[in-house]
């Protein structure tokens, strides 16, 4: 299948590439480079550099023999979006390309409304390509599970019937999200269920949890075609921080009560929830919703965790508590469901001891690259 | 009270202006004049020309003793917000300033984007000069009932209580819109909201029903100060063009089954909701939704209102439908709720014979100046 990436250069997107390259698909990759001009703006550059998408292509190809084809521009500008879709065609599109951020949407208001504009603008041109060169292609949007929030009832798979003075319908599940980075995403899902319902568009809404890890069945052995590996309070996911603190010897930094609980899961798992909802497509006229992720983990067990396997690498790793600088619950009902994946044949590759130390013995080769300036910045959400 | 009204210079803000302005208030209003140039672009000009901001605000200030200041500039652009705001320091905020027409965002890809990144741009300027400028202040955002679409279940005002598995929560009331216009105020729903949660801001949202009328307290007698008067299917409401096609002897157009029923408001309606919002403002942290409405009506109802209208004046009317060009159910329930701003002290003007017969004396006087090719483009959805 002929699939294009849209930011096809980020910690997922490169990784998204490379397994789908390999499955036999066709496999095309669009990126401004903007994360990395945003890292490298807030002094939170990753754990080690990456080549860019040309020389990645080149690494791919002499690698696994497939081609990955690669566009440099912006999504936001219509014209670049045109000439893409005019030339690739894309049956399925996987669609990355925003900035993926919390702290960062609410730095301040420049950073608000670049994130702003720059997800709704990229989610829009992409509906509007699709619409013009391939309307039966398959939009694969990443959201994620924070446009939930924490209800305080059980969270469904995107859908919810709703009874109310003994008539029913059914809606989009509430969603009510913790910055404005989470924000945009739900405003993406506005846009695209009105045309899905309007066009007839074919949609997946992926709602993932934070991701981990570095290795996936297509790097290994060869580092120089790992994902981007951000430890930053900005833009590294909390798994893959605590690991690079405890290499550090930087405390553990538990927002408040730590008892934040949300669903996780391992790269190597997001690649093949990508695939197998390429491989399943929904029918047009519907918006497919998966909450994606593996298992769920408070913020506190999430520290255990990293301290043990501190522990057995013969690393003191110390756990400190931090006056929270977001706006969230930090003790709370959490009961999202996530059969859909489950069903479509995902294999979960779960945070087990392994799976810890393999992360920490990677990070410990790269130790003298930490920037603990990084490591918190403590970005207010009010 | 100082109130600043985005889109001052549009149908309902200019009324609204004079409205406050003959009420104490000191009032200033800002306007690029969009909806000028858009309707010039299309070829759907309103009635008769109306004069520009510095020309009405003359006009006022002679007629009734008061200043309105008016602002000339893009509420897209944070120099002009920010420059604006820091001088008038506004109290409080009448945010119409979005491109209005749900035909007109439907028209083309060019069309959409702009009504994207002008409403959420407008709405997400507003809220950080708010923050930036007067964190105290009231934001009184226009909505629209249509951002409810037409659900199965009663609607209520904004908020809606979800039992789900023996657990409880409150929600905003489900959203799914008719049109990318008035899905952009479901988005500046899920930007309001989140911004009231994070930062504490006080927020009205008013979702309105389609208004009619010319006549105002404020402009009895100068018909000078008249808002805008669009008949077009782009950019006039259904009432008002309705009354224009059957004093142009043009059948009037019902689309499909007309069944599709909303909730109407008089124009003097709106400028008592505004006002009774403002004078009675949320508490910090508070997201508060009124239904902003008086009466519900089919298609097919109005109508046969304005065949009587007509026929009482001596002028034939014929009712004619039409393929349906919007994607919309022409049978459906609807019953929502709209005490809110009746407990605030609401008088509802209805839509009695006499208002419709003052509305088509006035239109009649205009009948030389009525483009009859302004009157149905058939802009489709699909």
């Amino acid at each position: 299948m002929r699939i294009l990436i849209l930011g096809g250069d980020g910690y997922l997107g490169w990784p998204t590439a490379m397994h789908l390259s390999a499955r036999g698909h066709e496999v095309a990759v669009a990126d401004n480079y903007l994360r990395r001009r945003l890292s490298r703006e807030q002094d939170v550059e990753a754990l080690f550099p990456v080549p860019n998408l040309a020389q990645r292509a080149k690494l791919w190809q002499a690698r696994a023999g497939h081609e990955i084809k690669h566009y440099v521009g912006d999504l936001c500008e219509w014209d670049f979006v045109a000439q893409m879709f005019s030339e690739f065609r894309p049956e399925a599109i996987v669609h990355y390309a925003e900035q993926p951020s919390a702290p960062y949407s609410m730095l301040d208001r420049r950073a608000a409304t670049l994130t702003l504009h720059n997800n709704l603008g990229v989610t829009a041109n992409c509906i509007f390509a699709v619409r013009e060169f391939c309307p039966d292609a398959h939009i694969v949007k990443l959201g994620t599970m924070g446009e939930y929030g924490t209800p305080n009832i059980d969270i469904e798979e995107g859908w919810l019937e709703i009874e109310h003075k003994g008539r029913k319908d059914k809606f989009l599940f509430p969603r009510q999200a913790g910055s404005l980075y989470h924000t945009t995403k739900i405003q993406d899902t506005d846009l695209l269920w009105f045309y899905v319902r309007v066009w007839g568009l074919r949609v997946t809404d992926l709602m993932q949890g934070p991701v981990y890890g570095l290795w996936t069945e297509e790097n290994q052995g060869d580092e120089q075609l790992f994902p981007f590996f951000n430890y930053d309070e900005i833009f590294g996911t909390v798994v893959n921080r605590f690991i690079v603190q405890a290499v550090a010897g930087y405390p553990l930094t538990v927002y408040g009560k730590g008892g934040q609980t949300r669903g996780y899961l391992n790269i190597m798992d997001t690649l093949n929830c990508i695939r197998l909802s390429i491989e399943n497509p929904p029918k047009a006229h519907e918006l497919r919703v998966f909450n994606q992720f593996t298992e769920t983990f408070s913020v506190n067990e999430l520290a255990e965790r990293v301290h043990d396997c501190g522990k057995r690498n013969g690393l003191e790793v110390k756990i400190e508590s931090k006056p929270n600088p977001r706006k969230e619950l930090e003790e709370h009902y959490y009961n999202p469901a996530h059969t859909g994946l489950l069903e479509l044949g995902l294999e979960p590759h779960f945070m087990t001891e392994d799976v810890l130390d393999q992360l920490l013995a990677t990070v410990l080769r790269y130790r003298e690259n930490i920037n603990r300036d990084a490591i918190f910045r403590g970005i207010k959400w009010n």
